[in-house]
């Protein structure tokens, strides 16, 4: 058993009955945008290792954990979600699996040792601190959103210490970014090699990006095809309800699947 | 009455029943890519004035003709071509509009003017000189498709030059030349605002990228919804049925439109 803190909720993890996951609206709940950068990135299956940096309350480790047997390890920097995390990991009983740090990203590999890790996986901050409303302060929220604790170059420096060199790094993103992405990522030898953009719809502008640099990479960039998250009635594609739900739960759910 | 050289013949315009074009396989004949600069470029209609580097045969200048009444002037380094384009304007009477310059990219700006163009368009060479096949020397087709007198950093170079601060710069390119386009743009003060990727087909990568540049231009860039250009049974897709032959084409042409 675990315990429930504040207004936290178990819930399963999208369409996968194995998996609970606890979060809270006032604390951590994970968008859509983890699931996205769970199914975009290159993984590891039997040999390596996998780090996630900004893990929240372990999201990423858990999704990847359903398709990897690797040895994970998660960072967090707010005490809070990293103690969610862990009442997580243990919830699913993936102790040996997820290892939970309570760490800043800034510095890590000193700890941890440099280019050590296959694959680094991040969810950072997307928002830079000047467009921070103090008014409407939630400390949790506005960590795990603004540049409070770490900028992208923080985040792309850690990713570039972390990995081996050929190692991959998945980020996901805001497309208005894009250029500090490709920038920031090459000074600190990360290629950018495969992207991905995420429309909210057909006709609308992109919302969300999935970047994965190879660490030393020769220059050689692929834009893969897009991924719509809804259609013109609002509904979510079957593209997405299948990354969402998997192919059962593309029948199950179809458009009256709950809205991340 | 103009002249033919050589394997030259006379198009229309696409739908454009009032615009023809002079073409060759052998010389230069227009692609889609350049259709789909000329479609997604920014355009000042009554003031202002352009410069379309890479000219070629004058196919942008005459497809932006159709939609603005400013100067235009095109820019060609092949004299063969060139001559191609000079014959092409007045084909079209078009000489009150679009100059032509048989010269360089490289330096232009010494010659023209610094900073006087409100927007300038090129579709330049793709590729690197050292994917350039030696064995299939058409030295016409390899001057406008390889980099062999100018070289991306040369045009973006050059467009900074001639461009207005504030004003436009719109290039069509690889998506594999993504992140020079985005870091060799930046270091010459061209600020990437709006970007497109097209893809042959829904479930193919980008082939073809369009990128539009502001100089001097506060970072704010956004990924518009992207292009597909034929559908899962190889015909054109409408939205590119429409781009190619316009509205009343599209009824016209539908999927038996001759392909580019």
């Amino acid at each position: 058993m675990v315990e429930l803190r504040g207004d936290e909720r178990i819930d399963y993890l999208l369409a996968d009955h194995k998996r609970r996951i606890i979060q809270s609206q006032s604390v951590f709940a994970f968008s859509i945008d983890a699931v996205l950068l769970a199914h975009f990135t290159y993984l590891p299956f039997t040999r390596g290792k996998i780090m996630d940096l900004c893990t929240g309350n372990g999201v990423i480790p858990l999704f990847l954990s359903k398709r990897s047997k690797v040895p994970m390890t998660g960072v967090e920097i707010q005490e809070r979600l990293y103690d969610m995390a862990v009442r997580n990991v243990k919830l699913n009983e993936l102790e040996d699996q997820i290892k939970l740090m309570n760490d800043d990203l800034i510095g890590l590999a000193k700890k941890t040792g440099y280019h050590r890790y296959d694959l680094v996986t991040c969810n950072p901050p997307y928002f830079r601190t000047e467009d921070l409303d103090k008014r409407n302060n939630n400390e949790h929220l506005a960590i795990a959103r603004h540049e409070i604790y770490c900028t992208l170059e923080d985040v792309l420096k850690s990713c570039s210490e972390l990995v081996k060199s050929g190692g991959k790094v998945s980020l996901v993103h805001r497309p208005n970014r894009l250029t500090e992405l490709i920038e920031i990522g090459r000074r600190f030898n990360l290629e950018p090699k495969r992207i991905q953009f995420v429309h909210p719809k057909r006709n609308k502008e992109s919302n969300i990006v999935l970047v994965e640099y190879v660490r030393d990479g020769k220059p050689d960039l692929k834009i893969i095809p897009p991924i719509y998250i809804h259609d013109e009635d609002g509904n979510y594609t079957p593209e997405i309800t299948k990354i969402l739900y998997g192919e059962e739960g593309s029948r199950l759910h179809g458009s009256n699947s709950t809205k991340l």
